[in-house]
C-alpha cells in the first residue's frame, strides 16, 4: 500500500485519548502504508503514544465540547483539534479526518473549512446500519433540516458512489424513502426528488416504504436530514427498548432463564451483527476530502475501523 | 351500559367477513350495550351472522378495493361499504365507524363525509404503539404529508385528548418528534409547531428525540404525516428483521437451539407485547365522529378490539 496521511481528533472519544491513539496503532499494524497525524494535546498524547512506538502529533490546545454551540466553538477556537485537523486537510497534508467528537462542530467546520466538492448543494451524513441481508446507507442523517429535491438527488449519487467504493457493492441500488411505492406518493419535496432520482444515472429502485429501509432491499436510503436523524436515533431506542423487553422475559421464568443461558453465545452474536463499532463511522460526503464521524462512545476498535473507511474510500 | 351503534365495515378484512362478524359478535358479547350495525353484501353477511343470533345488516353492493385509487373509488363507488357506513354515522345513526379496508378511502371518505371538528384544520391518523413502559400514541402515521405548524399543534391537542379517553392516561405527557432537545432544534416546520405547542393547553414537554418515541418517556408524540408513516412501517420491518437476526442466531449451534427451545413461553410473551390485535386499530381524530382503521390483516379479536376502541371513545 502506498503512503497515506490521516488526519485524527485524538480529543474527541469520550473514552479519551487513549482510545484515538491506541486506534490509530491498530491502524498502522493493519495497512502498513498509514500515516496518522493526531491533533491534540501534545503532553498528553506524548504518553499515550509512547506505548505504541511513534507516530505524529501536532498539538492543538483547546477541544470543543459537545455541549458547545457548533458555529461558536468553531469560529472562537481555532487551536481546538477539529479546527485545526481539519485545516490540515484542506492543505493537502492528509487525505482524510477521523473525528469523534462534537458532530455539529465537526460538519459546520469541515463544510467551510475543507468545501464543498464542485456541484454539491450539501454534503451529507451517511451511516452504515445493519440490514437483514448486509447493510444500508441512510442518507442523510441530520446534516440537512430542510431539503430541497435537487438535494435528495445529490444524498443518492454520493450515497451510491460510497457504496461502490466502501461497501463493495457493484451497483447500489438507491431507494428514496417514501410513504408507499407509487412515483405520486409522498410529500411535495419527495415527490420531485423521484423524477430527479430517475435522471440521476444511477440504479434508482424507486421509492421504498419504512419496512424496507433495513430489509436488504436496498443498499443506499435516501431521506432529508430530518428523516434521517429521527429514524437512526429510533433504531438505536428500538433496538434497545427491544432487547430490554427480551431480557424482561427471558428471566421471568426458571425454564426460560435456563434458556437464555443455553442460548447466550446467539444473543452474542447477535450483539456483534448490531455493533456499531465494527462499521466505523459515519461519513460525511460530498466534500473534497472524506471525513468520519466517530460515535462519542468509540473505543480503539471503532476509531480503527473508521480510519479504515478513509483508506479504502481514498484508495479509490 | 347504555346502548351504542357502531358501523362496521364488514368487507374490509384479509382474512374476509367471517373475520368482521365474530369480531362484532365478541363485542356484543363484552360490552352488551354494544349494537353493531354490518356493512356489506347482505347475502354473504347474513350466512355468517347466523353462527353468533342476531346482527343488523345493512346491504351495500361494492367494496372499495386496496389498489383503487382512494379519491376516485370514494367518489364513484357510493354503494361501497365505506362509503355507506360512513353516510350512517355523518347522519347520526352510529357514533363511531369500524373498518380494515383502503386506508386512502377511508381517510378521504371520513373527511368529506363525517366531516372535521369545529376548529380542526386536518384531521390525523393515530396509531398506539408499545413502548418500554406500555404504550406511546404516534400521531400523525400518514394522513398529512405537507404539515403546517398548527397542524401539529393540533396533532398534540387531538392526542392527548385520545391518550386521556382511551389509553386511561390523566395528564398525558406530550412530546414534538425532534432532531435534539434544545427548542431552537429541527426544520423550519417543527421550530415553529414548538412555540405553538407551548401555549397549546396540554402537557407539552419539549422535544423528544428518535430514541425517546417508545422509551416510555412520552405518552404522545407529535410529527407529520410523511415522518410517521415512515417511522411505523420502520417499526414493523425493524421487529420483523430483529426477530428474524435472533431466530437466525438461536438456531445456528445445538445448544443454543435448546436454548431457544426453553425460552420459547417469553418468546411467546414477547410476541404478545407486539401484537397489534390486542390495541385494536388507528384512531382516526378531528372528526364529528370516531373512525378506527383497523390492520388490513385483522382477524375477530383485533375487530373487537377496534369497536371496543370506539366505545370507550364515544362514551366519555
Amino acid at each position: 500500500m502506498d503512503k497515506l496521511t490521516i488526519a485524527i481528533d485524538a480529543m474527541g472519544c469520550d473514552l479519551g485519548p487513549a482510545a484515538a491513539v491506541e486506534g490509530a496503532a491498530m491502524a498502522m499494524k493493519e495497512f502498513p502504508g498509514v500515516e496518522p497525524v493526531l491533533f491534540g494535546h501534545e503532553d498528553v498524547l506524548r504518553e499515550e503514544v509512547k506505548k505504541f512506538g511513534e507516530m505524529k502529533i501536532i498539538h492543538a490546545a483547546t477541544v470543543i465540547e459537545p455541549s458547545e454551540s457548533p458555529t461558536l466553538a468553531f469560529r472562537r477556537k481555532k487551536d481546538s483539534s477539529i479546527v485545526m485537523g481539519l485545516k490540515y486537510v484542506k492543505e493537502g497534508n492528509a487525505s482524510g479526518f477521523v473525528s469523534a467528537g462534537s458532530t455539529g462542530a465537526l460538519l459546520t467546520g469541515a463544510t467551510v473549512i475543507i468545501g464543498r466538492k464542485p456541484g454539491i448543494e450539501r454534503p451529507a451524513l451517511g451511516t452504515v446500519l445493519p440490514s437483514r441481508t448486509g447493510y444500508t446507507l441512510l442518507m442523510d442523517c441530520g446534516a440537512n433540516m430542510d431539503c430541497k429535491p435537487s438535494y435528495l438527488m445529490q444524498f443518492g449519487q454520493m450515497g451510491s458512489d460510497y457504496a461502490k467504493k466502501c461497501m463493495g457493492i457493484e451497483n447500489p441500488r438507491v431507494g428514496l424513502i417514501n410513504v408507499g411505492s407509487e412515483e405520486e406518493k409522498g410529500n411535495s419535496v419527495v415527490k420531485e426528488a423521484y423524477t430527479l432520482l430517475k435522471g440521476a444515472g444511477i440504479n434508482f429502485i424507486g421509492n421504498i416504504e419504512g419496512r424496507e429501509i433495513l430489509s436488504g432491499d436496498c443498499d443506499v436510503a435516501v431521506c432529508d436530514g430530518f428523516t434521517g436523524n429521527v429514524l437512526l436515533k429510533f433504531t438505536e431506542g428500538f433496538a434497545k427498548s427491544m432487547m430490554g423487553m427480551v431480557k424482561e422475559e427471558l428471566l421471568s421464568t426458571t425454564i426460560s432463564k435456563i434458556g437464555a443461558f443455553l442460548a447466550k453465545g446467539a444473543f452474542k452474536r447477535l450483539k456483534k451483527r448490531f455493533d456499531y463499532r465494527e462499521v466505523g463511522g459515519a461519513p460525511f460526503l460530498g466534500l473534497n476530502h472524506i471525513v468520519i464521524k466517530a460515535h462519542g462512545s468509540s473505543d480503539a476498535l471503532a476509531i480503527k475501523n473508521a480510519i479504515r473507511q478513509c483508506v479504502i474510500y481514498s484508495q479509490q
